[in-house]
């Protein structure tokens, strides 16, 4: 669990202002910024999704550099589908944040996310840039607070994780946004994580792609893989350099911080009433796991019997049959929480049933799943399916 | 179009009754019954997912002979998660209807659909058998319509559907169930056929099994394929051998009847206000038009946004690109209705998208996708995914 406190990533400042973006204009922040004044080393994955949002574009090209200064992100429009003009838009709004920063627009790095298919509105974004400017605070939980503000959509509370080793002389922080068109195989919509840790370019992407691949990598709410994820790691070095026993806690810390923030996605997912983490073993291999899992974690059917507080594990049984994995049905054990519903592939009876039932009252629901046919396992978040998700997509733009 | 009356399929006979398996004891029909009392050839395809229910066991073994007298088909249980009480409960509910026909029993082909993993209520479906062979009727439009219904869970109206060949003398008629665990690459939920055509049993195969590729196997309501899907078809003989021309005529007849009940199948898929059909082209290849037309077919966000009446096509744009199949989104091109909307991955503007929001108001959408990389084309039908549908299937068991 993250620390209650966080004094300051160091090396970096954040800030955050409104400019209009946002379909309600209520003043709500919707441009961030983050700032290494002396430069970082950085890190990124973006989304694997063929239609690219033009800051994707721009950011995985740029990354590849290994050097950052800055990273500008809005809400209320994903820059996606806008075609050159928008990827000329998202470069006048990079070039001015570099104007107004006094660096090399070569380190800017930028992301989106909102609405797909319309232009951005540059003159209100490039009229901001100073405010932004002026803003800039600590990178310390406060002003992180502010940063994950501005970068909701349909989120209900800001993303922040944190993790710190006071042995080490590092801190770890990140924000996300999460919400809607998110789905596995990709890093989620959009997530930022700082550190002080000392490291070069290549291995903070290797600590963040091994970390990546368990956390955000295994959150879906709703299969839809988004044109805009980007995930970005940017390393100030202000630290001491890390090594050995060291380095393994800064991945630890660095996969804590990841962890958080994919559930709290799910936990947020459009919405939800209810985290549920779907953890299965006993499958043949660990790509077997993983498929029967997303199948699980993916069904409408399974998301809303849990909505219906229904332990209808008959759902689970399809899904999983469904998934390709190879398995014996009449070795398959499900619970629900604390509680074995399913032995040996049929029911425990109805009071078992009951019970699980009572069991997904809690906010967190883990549905354990044995296929008896090998070692493999893998953990999958996801959310329950509701009413309130088909409302809030079907009057998303309208 | 099929035509307004059916006098009945010679050969058969059909009966309905209710023996109390519906979760609401209304009286309501709920188990049906095809009968040939001079035996017919049969063709089947049955559910790919790895969890079978115990008729999908037994049928696809039996239906494996090509003969068949009858076929007993009940809602309110599907018999499936029940291991070996559940196939000795099938065996003899078919033992059952085996005497009181005079038939041989591995001449019934069974079929259940409803909630998984209780056991079948055998005595309460033994002591119907009596009733059923009483009620036996002709197979015409009535006695069909009283099968659709007796099979039907969530459906809100009974699906039959017919084509008949005076020329050639033969009918062909089926009955259909769907409404959810709907899902592409099986033969749905369950669906009968019926014909008084003359062929063996492995051209009846060979016909059904082209039919169901682009009909049955082309609808989904929400990516969930059952452990019960079963589809069968049936042919007395006791018209004319088919062959040349004629035979062609039987093909596009079972096409046709087997493209409505599809079509009629998605229109009552769980909580659907709208039948979508999904019509993709200039795809590489046939296999990624499929992948691309599924994925936008399946995208929960696309389907809410049609509930929603948006003409939403960025969330299009992303299930295509997330969808595997090789395009430039700067080719593609989207219609919703008559109305185009996208071109050369562009919006064609605020008017566009008003006027295609209006195509909505119709009880039939068209997206018509070009993906501008090839020539290969699928069809695939689905529907909207509303709060009626999360209600329907949160209470399910409750």
């Amino acid at each position: 669990m993250p620390q209650a406190f966080l004094s300051g990533i160091t090396g970096f400042q954040v800030a955050a202002v409104s400019c209009g973006l946002k379909k309600i204009s209520s003043g709500a922040a919707d441009l961030g910024l983050i700032f290494c004044p002396e430069g970082a080393v950085c890190a990124g994955i973006f989304t694997r999704n063929r239609v690219k949002a033009a800051p994707v574009v721009i950011s995985s090209r740029r990354a590849r550099g290994g050097r950052c200064r800055a990273v500008l992100v809005n809400a209320g429009n994903a820059n996606a589908c806008t075609g050159r003009d928008g990827e000329t838009a998202a470069m006048s709004t990079g070039r001015s944040l570099a104007t107004v920063l006094g660096v090399p627009e070569e380190e800017i790095l930028l992301a989106s996310t909102g609405v797909i298919g319309r232009q951005l509105p540059i003159s209100r974004m490039i009229s901001s840039m100073p405010a932004l400017r002026e803003r800039l605070g600590p990178a310390d939980r406060d002003g992180l607070l502010a940063v994950a503000r501005a970068i909701m959509t349909t989120d209900t509370f800001p993303k922040v994780a944190w993790r710190t080793s006071e042995q080490d002389g590092f801190g770890v922080a990140g924000v996300a946004k999460g919400a809607g068109m998110i789905a596995p195989d990709m890093a989620t919509m959009l997530a930022f994580i700082i550190t002080d840790a000392a490291l070069d370019a290549p291995a903070l992407q290797t600590c963040l792609e091994r970390a990546a691949r368990t956390t955000f990598n295994r959150v879906t709410v709703d299969g839809d893989t988004s044109t805009n994820d980007t995930l970005l790691a940017l390393a100030s070095g202000k630290g001491s350099p890390l090594g050995g026993a060291a380095l393994e806690r800064f991945r630890e810390a660095l996969h804590g911080v990841c962890r958080d923030l994919a559930r709290m996605i799910a936990r947020d997912g459009e919405g939800a009433t209810r985290l549920v983490e779907v953890h299965l073993k006993g499958a043949r291999t660990p790509q077997e796991a993983l498929a029967a899992a997303r199948a699980v974690a993916n069904s409408p059917l399974v998301k809303t019997a849990i909505f219906g507080r229904d332990a209808n594990w008959g759902r689970i049984m399809a899904a999983l049959g469904r998934s390709g994995a190879g398995f014996d049905p009449a070795r398959v054990a499900i619970s629900f929480g604390a509680v074995p519903v399913v032995k040996d592939g049929l029911t425990l009876g109805g009071e078992a049933e009951a019970a699980a039932a009572r069991e997904m009252e809690a906010e967190e629901i883990v549905l354990s799943i044995d296929l008896g046919a090998g070692k493999a396992e893998e953990t999958v978040w996801t959310c329950d399916l509701t009413p309130e998700y088909i409302h809030i997509n079907a009057d998303y733009r309208t």
